[in-house]
């Protein structure tokens, strides 16, 4: 694959009508836009439309400054549509917040640190100070922040805060094991990613791995989902599973679940930082 | 592999102890049983023990008729057995309750009739007369049992006795649409398999495809179970999963689940039959 | 989802243009063509397009018989496309080849008996006698044509006159235990399905499971494939595979092959009679 | 599960006979050997025997000295037994060869770093100097050995030279892209382990990705093994694979393998380093 010129990602969702994908392929065509990926899906169930479509600014006719307005009046507006476009013409920035579980932390630092994803990492959070070091030693500013249940709305302000001053585009909870509340979530809304430790909606809330040891089940599994205020119900990304047995302990459990909460959760914010997901009704559409 | 002779099987769990391995392979040895397999787990979380041996009865030198006696007093009463011997010198044989669904129905049949499973079917029971004519086609008695909820107990007390009459090992639920109660559940304990249309516990209940589609996960699957009051609560044989995507409609996932709940229930069955499964605190171990 | 109407379905593929899409999309628009699922993709490896399109005929302005003039007028050439109209208005028509192994040969029958798969199929072809009794059961003429090397290009003669006299859109391979000459692939070129019991393309040739237990393999697979001259090197359609471990035996690897080897042929048997199968360059998309 | 304590690992096998299970069993019994794990296999396919025992150091009552003398002249003589006795109470020194991948490789250290891994890298051996910064950071010995066809088996000298100073009991092959000659590999048999990104024994070679895509299969994997004369035809450990469609493009190929094959590697060191490997017939039995 040739190297990845700029290029704009369009990702609209509306109610089913005829004529939506000839409208905005001619209205591209029309104006010189080279569609490098385009997929489209219409829920039957619930009679939606969902697409998204990539194409190179080289060429193309219409000014980045003017793309959302004429799309807005010639297209969206006439389809109704839930609509975003973005110009891939600089690095996500990514903020983390971590508690003491290092594997998520760590497999998204390694591919921060090796170039294997082209992004910026703006800020570390942290209720402990266990992973400072680490922070420092791939220079990203480290803020501990610690919290109980008496300061956790007056510390969620300064998260809001710092996450807001660098600007990040999406937030990362790397196993960061404590509850969010409703306003940073507002604040951030479907721009929060959680991994959830089982194959959700099993297993909701603490400590899935003993649930399923005691449930018997054979396969176990984790959630990458965006966080939204009931807990663990969020539009879900991407999840995986592995097979288990009744030789698997607790330990050997929490142990292989490492393993796929860490690709999991990558495999989420990959999806997001690549402007896949669309998300109606509490449920995503990854292209 | 050679054919099989005719072998016994024993299944065994207890709490763990030092010298239960050596004591049963000893007593094989010393009484010329030449073992064919031997399975054998520690649950160490709750320090419990599990084994499963076969071995040959050609050349044992204890008679068949005296050796749950020998084991009951040499072995079994010493370490505190729940334990079980089986003799595999006839088919298992298996009850079917169906109601309108055929691929479970089908598929159970297809091994039957084509000798890939060496089994009896002795009875087909179901609450509708759509698939009489299976039954008549394969030779095997059908009763029809309608069921509503007045009459459920008293067609109930039918079926125990014919299930009784016709001496069946194992009653398989190939998709049966009926609650059972107690009463059965009690006769034939640990002896019901039922098929749930999901990777349970998520979507304990009816129609988990349509909660599995407005969920929005990546994943569905099937569970073979035993079952007990609780509903799909019993302890899991076997699971399977197969990924999902937006794509996927109610309608799809209803097709793709087909192949998913008689091949799962399949590995339950024969799993079951060829006594490989111990039971112990709602749990199962496969060996 | 409601009852499925009367569709045309469009497979088409041709070297990546602008304006694929959009020139579709507007001819079934401005001639009232409902669509009611599209897919396409682009392999930009090769700069190859492809796409499916199924819409309505009710409602839609050019007459059935009229259609591919038009289309082929007005878009095929102009892309130059390798293109296919199918209308959705018979039940597609499968002759199936089998030898002595039951899984496949059952597992469609049964779909065919219970109605999950609206299709025909009008004769089966054995080298055995084995399965004469079956056919009979569900009333499909047999044909009994046994082979050996010096009667294969002879018999086979007769198999393509009977698959032509029934005009089958299909031929399904259900482990038919013989090498097809060319002469009956020219005849029926990417219409013969056959189910290989290896993930290819790993074990080619006879007796795969017996190869995966040498090679100590952990993981072993079935493939559905379309058959050409090259043996086990057609296009592949659909592929699954299981994990495996020491302890399963090459008699427990041929059990277990069993369940995916009938798995996968029929889901390659689904995608190709659904329409939903483009071949380029030996390979597949399936949408 | 409580912290482990000090143990011993028996990894036995020999060809099937009476009595093994019971013998050794009785003589850690006997010696006041508390068994925490005992796995054990017979493959009937060959008739022979296999099997792993841990058993805890505390409270045995054969010196750590002596107890391989008597294992050898007790049991493993009678039972013509290829056999090894190892003590949990040092670090596994795990070398590592690496060239400019880096997925790999950080994997490894992250999970030394953080810990999740108890073990020692006494050193770094590449054949590029890419990561020299990295191994600093760790403060691990790196040495640049650059290769080419004339100075292979020179420079192979000074890594088996460096390998044997450093004690290291397995050398990991983190996509290290240099062929190894004879020699390295008699010097450490079965104790060096490669990552070949396929699911061998398919794509052996170079570029497995670019042959998957062209031969259009429908899953790609990652293979642990153990490093043998013949290229990539080594004892297999561990595999892994994924489900790919026309929509993968080589370079997400690449991609998504990265993954599996960086948790294919470290599920196959765990397992060596576990001691949970036997080796057989150039297969592998992993318990």
């Amino acid at each position: 694959m040739k190297e990845k010129k700029d290029t704009a990602i369009l990702l609209a969702h509306c109610p089913d009508q005829k004529g939506i994908v000839a409208t905005i392929t001619e209205f591209l065509l029309n104006n010189n836009g080279n569609i490098i990926r385009l997929d489209q899906h219409v829920d039957r169930d619930i009679g939606h439309f969902f697409i998204r479509v990539e194409w190179e600014l080289d060429g193309f006719q219409i000014p980045q400054e003017k793309t959302e307005d004429f799309f807005k009046t010639l297209i969206a507006d006439k389809f109704k549509m839930q609509w975003k476009i973005t110009f891939r013409d600089r690095k996500p920035r990514i903020g983390i917040m971590v508690s003491k579980y290092a594997h998520c932390f760590y497999d998204i630092l390694s591919r921060y640190d090796s170039g294997e994803w082209k992004i910026d990492i703006p800020l570390i959070i942290s209720n402990h100070k266990k992973f400072e070091h680490i922070a420092k030693r791939h220079k990203i500013p480290f803020y501990h922040i610690p919290k109980n249940k008496e300061t956790r709305a007056e510390q969620e302000e300064k998260e809001i805060a710092l996450l807001k001053e660098h600007h990040v585009d999406v937030v990362i909870l790397a196993r960061y094991m404590q509850i969010l509340t409703g306003n940073i979530i507002k604040e951030f809304p479907n721009q929060i990613i959680n991994i959830h430790h089982s194959s959700l909606p099993a297993f909701v809330g603490a400590d899935p791995y003993s649930s399923a040891y005691k449930r018997g089940v054979k396969f176990m599994g984790a959630t990458g989902h965006y966080v939204t205020e009931e807990l663990d119900a969020g539009p879900i990304i991407v999840q995986d599973v592995i097979p288990i047995t009744h030789r698997d302990s607790i330990a050997e459990m929490k142990r292989k679940g490492k393993d796929i909460e860490k690709i999991v959760l990558a495999d989420a914010i990959w999806a997001h930082i690549n402007h896949r997901v669309l998300i109606h009704e509490n449920k995503t559409v990854v292209f």
